[in-house]
């Protein structure tokens, strides 16, 4: 059995990674941490654990948490697992990290958008954890930075059109609609159920900071930059992200003809299930599930590629993601702990 | 490996039996039927399902499914099953059947509430599939009634006070609240979103066919005639029961003392999960589960005992609850299939 | 034309003050107060009011607002009323307050349920605000304490029935259910949208500060001490309650009978509507309207008589009730602002 | 006094105009039609209207109805207003068609997305009901083409941007969000609570039949042709539109500059708010209200300009723009019965 320990898992993330590790038959979880919550029982947070687990919050160091686990999971707010990481990685630990500390391979572009980086010598460690572009270096990996929701959801939609070269990539559109768990439990006003309940918006629009995460993997598949226009939303549902893509079509290429493609890129995949010609996906068929998926076609008035790609956030787009990674660096079966079929309605 | 068919498949609950089934260690789906959707993949109809099984719908008689299967779950309209299911049982099988036809031990009682029964001759062979009651005679059982999703959170909420006496049986109140699952997948005005969504009402106030039921099975406990006011409410939510239920006190006991009580008379309950005095439960508690939650509190200034029961209505309240008395029918570990975490949120 | 000041300004009581006083054809809205607003545009706040008006929050103190306002809605936290009161009634100016510090005609009850109070001596002073019940002593009153959201709905869903004696006074049973906005604008993590949607629960089962407010107007009416069991629960909704209530017959009187009795009760009221036999009304039924829908039936069965009563908790709740006592106070036609219609889907 | 009809009032648009005209001023609705509910009170159907109106739906034909009214706004599935439309012209009363029989100035068109048309000689005399673009063709006019929701939301939001040439005509995509209110009370799976809640999916992705509408409106504002990507998604929400547009630019105007056009443009306009840079609507902005709120930025990075409109669907998308029109038609003032402050929470 694994020594799983979650750093920081009073969030909405840390209890999807707990929800779906409780039931991961090669693990087991030896410690959850939290500052808020110490000493407090798991399940009187978060109800749905009653009588499955007696474990506690502990609010502990790095130090503390290293003798308790051979892996670690870094649920922390954006910044704080920079400080973290390294000390799992130095005790030779296996570290999946949820932020956006270690997703970029060039520094500068980290710290143009989120600012200062303190341990930027680990950036070069970490591997992007998407398997469907970066398995190879997954398996076995000791360090892993696990991708953004957002990303997730544009990258796998749009890695085969970038791969094949179908599209103008100059003219690449993302526009994003996302559940509010992807705002996480923190306390504000704009979270607040009167707030978002019966309401819709864009936020963030053309500055938010899943956009040059988006465009360094498209870029590193298209081998030259690639920037794209961003536009995230908000959905008054708890879970789930839809995003729509866009891009001028440069190959003439009949719908079709772009689903194989799209068949061919993600044959062998897991979580990856592309639908049929005229078929679009909505996020309620992936809820609970650690799917991606994925409807195309081709505007032929208007010579334009439409994508359309639905996740969870919080299972392909977070914590189920990160189990998948899991189970990669650690040379178990990809899909352990994650054939959870999606709830519906 | 136990060959299992859903006889009408193709509403909430049959879809919810897959979602389950198709995970359950001992079984393998071998039919499924539908009238409307005779051909179609499952897949097409409800999408969670896709790449998951390739299976499809049929429109058999059941004289056609009697060779395939060695379970069969009866997901019908009322009054449907008692044309099907002794066909069924003349053959051998189990059967399970999740309507209302065969839930009462009095024909009259069936009668005045649903109207004329063809197959009163069969009422007496089946069990009431409530388990935390019925578990012996459902040990090895070829039918079971499974009951209704009212009544099997409102029949967990009061059954300790009628055993043990601690309230008046003739103030009893149950007020519950049902999420939109409840009303199928048929089309009507009233199941509408906009119809629902932002609203909330009571509806068939004091004459819901569900009202028998429950007094029936209260009555068998008392060893006597129990009458019970019962309004059902609609909640703008997919899944969801919640019953607030209110009877006089008849003994002064204290809450810790009647938590006591509930924490005894469901000690080895593997679904049941009472809550500490002072604490309710949430049906967000349960989504997905087949757990039932109970909060109980003695209201002193009125002298009475407040319980409050939470259920999912397509879990407890249907399909995991069918799939629960199906595991006791055939010796199989209760809980087989049925270990699921609630999702949250 | 009246100068009306709001303190308190920044809530969604404020805010729905707001939209009805501004189209109010006998109102200048002359200032509004907020602390954590000082300074800033109203519509800044609430996007709502975007060219509608220029007015901003101001921090003021009662004197500085004194000479700005003939009348001011209170629109503060429990407790901070008793305080600024006072001062706007020694001073000559009209007073509605929307809090709990002068609802009660009993200082003991008040301490018991909501600690000390610091201004007693004007308790006496106050008029309950339900126009239904007290509408003689409102004409023309210098200050009313505006009724609270629950028992508004549930004092004028029961009235009819203790005014004629028709049910057992000890055996009411009031089951409330409430859109969120009634929480407030306050950041709390039960209030988040992932932490209310798709949920429903009770809280504070039989020790809610509402419970002695229902009991004192409706022990007014009966003329002797009634004692309620009273259990609120959250919808996922942003407006309404509805309130489900019980009480045991006294009198063998029919549906059409007790039906007969409310349109005579309400036979005047220009916001009481009283539905036919056996229709309930649906929150979404007087959604942003001043409305309060009242359906009643009889369970014979049982002996029960059950009412369901259902207002805006923002309208005839708050905001639109204390204008209709507004109107009251000052000589206007009571119903002046408030004839919107409800507002569906 | 105007006497006005609504042909085919059953609907949420039907049941939307009433809202608005029960309180207009100027306005007698004189007769509904519905063949469904003939006879049947209005309050009846939807309950909002309860004392408020005795008015029953009549089944009558044109013929019936002409004698009844000056005005008729004709709320009728598409295609059937064209047999109808000719008859009140005829007769020489007022006309406002909120379907979309008449909007397109161009008989092909028409045909290619909605099959035959049966009185393309009227197609001429209509004129597009669009206030902001073409208000002196609508003061006096006897028919009106109300414009499609969609349309009104899109169109308004690029109108400056094609006047002013501020982008690349060729690349502009239209993202828009809807509420389930656009979709009609019609009986359909997709409608029901349970596949919509939760949920969020694209739909009729590049084929809607809006698109074409958009498209005459930005042609005709060019003076030359342009087509555009069109996707519109299904929010669970009730009421509201919201469009992300994304388009080239052609000028390296920054968002200061291009808000000031918007400003500019928009100047007088009673009912288009236009936000400061930075600032993006909120579909809960205009609930209920017969505004059009937008914001815009520049992205500098990809050179687009992405613009962001809101509507209420079932107002400025349908019967308050309807309304808007009637007034324009009849020489009213504008805004007569639409001073509507928007609803929020």
């Amino acid at each position: 059995m694994l020594k799983v320990s979650i750093y920081g898992a009073s969030g909405y993330t840390g209890q999807e990674l707990l929800r779906l590790l409780i039931r991961h038959s090669r693990v087991d979880i030896t410690s959850i941490t939290s500052r808020k919550y110490k000493g407090i029982p798991l399940s009187d947070v978060f109800p749905v654990f009653k009588e499955l687990t007696a474990i506690k919050f502990m609010d502990a160091s790095p130090e503390e948490v290293i003798p308790l686990c051979d892996v670690v999971f870094l649920a922390l707010p954006h910044g704080e697992a920079m400080a973290v990481a390294p000390k799992f990685l130095n005790a030779g630990k296996k570290v999946i990290d949820l932020g956006a500390d270690f997703r970029f391979r060039d520094v500068d572009t980290y710290e143009r958008w989120y600012g200062g980086h303190a341990s930027p010598e680990f950036i070069k460690k970490a591997v992007y954890g998407l398997p469907e572009l970066h398995r190879d270096s997954l398996k076995g990996a000791d360090f892993v930075a696990n991708p953004g929701c957002y990303p997730t959801g544009a990258i796998l939609g749009l890695a085969p059109l970038i791969q094949h070269e179908c599209i103008d990539n100059s003219s690449i559109v993302v526009d994003s609609k996302s559940g509010v768990s992807g705002a996480g439990r923190e306390l504000q006003i704009g979270s607040l159920f009167c707030e978002v309940n019966e309401g819709f918006k864009a936020y963030k629009v053309g500055v938010h900071r899943h956009t040059p995460e988006i465009e360094q993997e498209l870029s590193f598949l298209a081998k030259k930059d690639i920037k794209i226009s961003f536009t995230p939303h908000l959905v008054p549902v708890n879970r789930g992200i839809l995003s729509t893509m866009y891009g001028k079509s440069r190959k003439n290429l009949t719908t079709p003809e772009i689903v194989h493609i799209y068949e061919d890129f993600y044959r062998d995949e897991p979580f990856v299930r592309i639908q049929e010609s005229g078929v679009f996906p909505n996020i309620s068929s992936v809820r609970g599930s650690n799917y991606c998926d994925i409807g195309i076609t081709v505007d032929d008035r208007t010579g334009r590629v439409v994508v359309v790609s639905v996740i969870d956030n919080l299972v392909k787009g977070a914590a189920g993601q990160a189990i998948q990674n899991m189970n990669l660096m650690c040379g178990l079966p990809e899909n352990l702990g994650l054939d959870v079929v999606s709830i519906f309605p």
